[in-house]
């Protein structure tokens, strides 16, 4: 096949490449990172490239104008090289680092009456031998494995050919006296012998053990250094998922994934941030990452099959199926994590392709299996994943809500970062609007919590109406018909840092009522397939981060949420990383988790007859049914006399 | 540090290497060759470099003379790199590849009444699933797992990764049908359940499944392919280890693999070896090598270390420690073996520094832990590892013989190669000699068995007396004074290939006498120490290639085999690929085998206080006590009347 220069400006970066090749790949190639926020399906814009002289193919053009093409843009991961080709890279947006570590982010309470000896299955063991001589010439493992069972009844230890390629050096440099660090068991090799993980010359005077709990979010990753023996979480921190770049949301993550080696491109991606986190962790407490010999890690089920690189397409095609569910357990290097290369990591359970760990963990660490009383247990995002159960049972289901309300998808939708308006207060008399912007500045745009507060107070001022239409007819200009059909302006442009108005449109509207509505519909067929209904929930848990920014009034008052008292909604935040911490520390916790996988039945939403229904009735402010929300009813009543 | 450049001619490379680097070292960046027999410890001079121009530090230059150092000769084994450097590099020794592939190399045959069900630990089943749909949305792998359970009783199956990774599409490739390859259990997990090596699509249509034996000499390795349903062996190869070049003895191998990434060197150049001798094995049988799911491998216990890249050097120290004796099982792919990379290898186990897994593996094919009669079994080469007992005791020690019975040591030794003179007859009346030389060409020098006729035959003839002097008044001009001694020529410089006489000198027959002094030294030891006599051994079993081409008569003769009827002597051949081929097949032997080294006494020769007696007393030829060799004492009576 034909090899072609492209030459990549401003860079003036060269690689050579054969015929048909994609300009992402080539890119890739040269070292220059294109942002494909959607995966690389041509959908977003944000890869498009100038072309200056040569010969290309443009597969897809949907997101250009027509002068753009005229000018010669055309997006990277749709146009293949056909001959020598020199493009222009505009400036790519930079993905913010957002890196926090300290102590205390997700709080994090160590099991009362927590007993190593009980409940850990990482132990440390020093023995002390006698050395060889000629009258005594066992081997080196013979001589360990003697001690051990002498000393610490440890039999038929497992040690990797790692582990017996050290050996011999520490048993002489500890004099014949170490001290090994072993996994005792793995909840998926039942009545298999202990895996030895470490050897350390002497006995260790230091007799800390160092863990790790992880949570794998689509957007954030959290780390949470564990020391093992006394339970506490000594430092956390957290950043941006790495595969952000390569997409956004889980289903741009996985068609990326199944690309070439797109695989193998994900899994360094978040095994590149899970590290630095772990890294920057065991900094903050001066802890060597080779001391960290165990890790629990959390994460929907995407998140799980890119972290262990096995392939994730069939998670997003009908009939949605992950891989694997219940990951054997593997040693860090399999996958290159920083810490001890031979130990232990746990990914958790999944229930299904869009139930994944990151719930088992928060149903775990809600103590939702545990209660009498209904609880709905939900984790607003993406998918809006929703548990109902009790002790008895639990149902679960994900709501496609979409990215509406992780900003994606909105016109000046964005992440909860600096510059984001979180809140939003509209005078039914003015329809001025009151902000308030993550960092004090100028507003770029709206976050979540920013849309939701706005999407309600738009409703309650009456500026849009229960089917989310924006009423032209007020004496306010900030309601207009704009480019993109009705829509208000949250900030005109001189107050905002993007020089641009910042509005609301009909679109960004349709799609967050699209969203709101997967997610109550989830509740009601969730509810109505077991025969009970949402009036007799009893508790409503609430996970995730975006749960915390999340005000009940005014979910309830979108229909986000159910109507029902504030003192029966909880806000647990973290719930993956804490339900990670648990696995990591117990193993009745390990097999409590087991048990929850193993018990929560899975609803397939998209094959229930019932659930277009019951969504096609939320699309409106607050439902259709407003007997269903009383309080709201109440409240327009008072505003609009 | 500074930098050099070092520019090796004729072939023109130069590299640049910091102050102090070895010009080994610097060669091998370069990619040149040097052989290094002696492992680089410039004891052989077979490293030695011309310096053309610039600063070099000569550490030991003992192997070289006035003359050559004067020349500007250097061992580049021993030295450093001062400045920048030209140096050229002599043709080096080739060492001939001597691959061979047939099918009967070693006779092997398939035990008696070998069933594959009850005695192979590998076997395949073939399961077909349901496949998933929305009422059915299990995950890929709990699916596999329960029809496994289901159709086949195989409770919770160990996956790794990499199984993992392949297994969803192969699932869909095979349409929801599929044959899985497993090991059901290994000698080192008791209990724990079967491992997952391969998955393939649809009912497997050819029902074979195939395995390797495989021995690693120190000079030679051999690799059977075997069917593990028939048991057949199918295909045979045998090469040089490629280690060769960097150390022809054990102990050399050991020094060069404790410098730098020695190990890795060591483990790559016999990795080599083995992958090349598969793939010819596969090659010849229509065998793709991902076929091949199950290894067992023998060698001595420093080709065990080497192979698995375990640290050696104990190996040689006081007081002789291995590292390992019972490896774990482990996957091809924790060593790069070319064969499935989940497939099973299994070494198997050493007793002792210098008894090693090819004398348990010979001791198990002998089949002498199974007999009543008081057995000997001795394997000689460089140690002349020796077995003495019978289905009650086993008794090993290592007789450090050195190498000359290898041709090492020998002024004209060379390997049992082409040119070879491999045996010897002596006429007492002229005494000139006859010859046999492999290949029917101009001798280049003597082999092993070579050596030995040509011992035997120079005392019968009485050419060299007990002690092993040279008569040098005897009427032929073949016994003279040379330049290191007493010599006798056995070809003239004429009749060679090399151009000079093949003597046999003074210094290579004490050689000669401490090797097999040592053997015979170490029977009567063993023998001593559990108060029998030679006398009562009613067999001696002579395994190695070296034994196949021994002359009974004469090697009792010079003291070597103990003075027996012919027909007590069995020759065996390779007897420890024949003993990894049993412990490939099946686990009642792999078990033996376990009970063989576990039951296997070790007696440390150089801490026996008897040796050195017995020793002495055997330097002579035969012995000093004659009355050890009657036979010997009746042919020299008829000699010399």
């Amino acid at each position: 096949m034909a090899e072609h220069k492209v030459r990549f400006l401003p860079d003036d970066i060269t690689v050579t490449v054969p015929t048909g090749t994609l300009l992402t790949e080539a890119a890739a190639r040269a070292g220059i990172e294109l942002n494909q926020p959607c995966g690389g399906q041509g959908r977003c814009g944000r890869c498009a490239v100038l072309g200056i002289a040569g010969q290309v193919r443009r597969r897809s053009t949907v997101r250009l104008s027509a002068e753009a093409l005229a000018q010669g843009w055309a997006l990277a991961c749709q146009t293949t090289v056909q001959g020598d080709v020199t493009v222009e890279v505009p400036p790519q947006e930079k993905i913010e680092r957002n890196l926090t570590t300290d102590r205390t982010a997700t709080p994090v309470q160590v099991p009362h009456g927590y007993d190593p000896a009980r409940d850990q299955t990482i132990r440390a063991v020093s023995v002390a031998m006698s050395p060889p001589d000629m009258s005594d010439q066992i081997d080196d493992w013979t001589r360990l494995q003697m001690a051990l069972a002498r000393e610490a009844d440890i039999q038929n230890p497992q040690a990797s050919l790692g582990f017996l390629k050290e050996m011999g050096a520490v048993l002489r440099a500890g004099d014949w006296e170490v001290t090994v660090v072993l996994d005792q068991d793995a909840w998926d090799r039942p009545h298999c012998p202990p895996r030895l993980i470490d050897i350390r010359p002497g006995h260790m005077e230091d007799d800390r053990l160092w863990g790790l709990a992880i949570d794998i979010g689509t957007t954030t990753v959290t780390v949470c250094l564990v020391e093992l023996v006394s339970g506490e979480v000594v430092a956390q921190a957290a950043d941006y998922n790495g595969q952000i770049k390569r997409g956004e949301d889980v289903i741009s993550r996985i068609i990326y994934a199944s690309k070439d080696d797109g695989a193998a491109q994900m899994q360094e991606l978040v095994v590149g941030t899970i590290n630095r986190l772990i890294g920057a962790a065991c900094k903050r407490a001066q802890v060597d990452p080779r001391q960290v010999v165990k890790a629990a890690i959390a994460g929907n089920s995407t998140m799980i099959h890119l972290l262990l690189g096995l392939p994730a397409a069939s998670i997003r095609l009908v009939p949605f199926i992950t891989g694997v569910n219940h990951a054997p357990v593997i040693t860090a290097e399999e996958i290159g994590l920083n810490m001890h290369p031979r130990g232990t990591v746990d990914c958790l359970p999944n229930v299904a392709s869009y139930v994944g760990a990151d719930i088992t963990a928060g149903v775990l660490s809600s103590g939702l299996d545990e209660v009498d009383d209904l609880t709905l247990f939900m984790d607003v995002g993406t998918n809006g994943e929703i548990v109902l159960g009790n002790r008895e049972w639990q149902l679960s289901c994900a709501a496609s809500a979409g990215p509406a309300f992780e900003g994606a998808g909105v016109r000046h939708g964005m992440r909860a970062t600096r510059g984001a308006i979180e809140e939003v207060w509209i005078s039914a008399e003015t329809y001025e609007p009151g902000l308030r912007v993550i960092g004090g500045v100028k507003p770029k745009g709206l976050c979540g919590s920013g849309l939701l507060s706005l999407l309600a107070e738009l409703f309650m001022a009456g500026i849009v109406d229960k089917a989310g239409n924006v009423n032209l007819d007020l004496p306010t200009a900030r309601t207009r018909e704009g480019e993109r059909g009705p829509e208000y302006v949250v900030v005109w442009a001189d107050e905002t840092s993007i020089g641009e108005d910042i509005v609301i449109t009909h679109v960004d509207i349709d799609n967050l009522l699209r969203a709101k509505a997967a997610i109550y519909a989830g509740y009601m067929v969730l509810a109505a397939s077991v025969g009970v209904s949402l009036a007799d929930v009893k508790r409503v848990l609430i996970a995730g981060n975006f749960g915390k920014y999340i005000n009940i009034e005014k979910a309830i008052q979108i229909g986000l949420l159910p109507d029902k008292p504030w003192e029966q909604f909880d806000f647990l935040g973290n719930t993956a990383v804490r339900g990670a911490y648990l696995a990591l520390l117990m193993r009745s916790q390990r097999q409590r988790l087991k048990e929850i996988a193993n018990k929560l039945t899975y609803l397939e939403l998209s094959a229930d007859n019932s659930f277009y229904d019951a969504f096609t009735s939320a699309l409106f402010l607050p439902h259709t049914d407003l007997y269903l929300f009383p309080s709201v009813q109440a409240a327009m009543q008072v505003q609009t006399p």
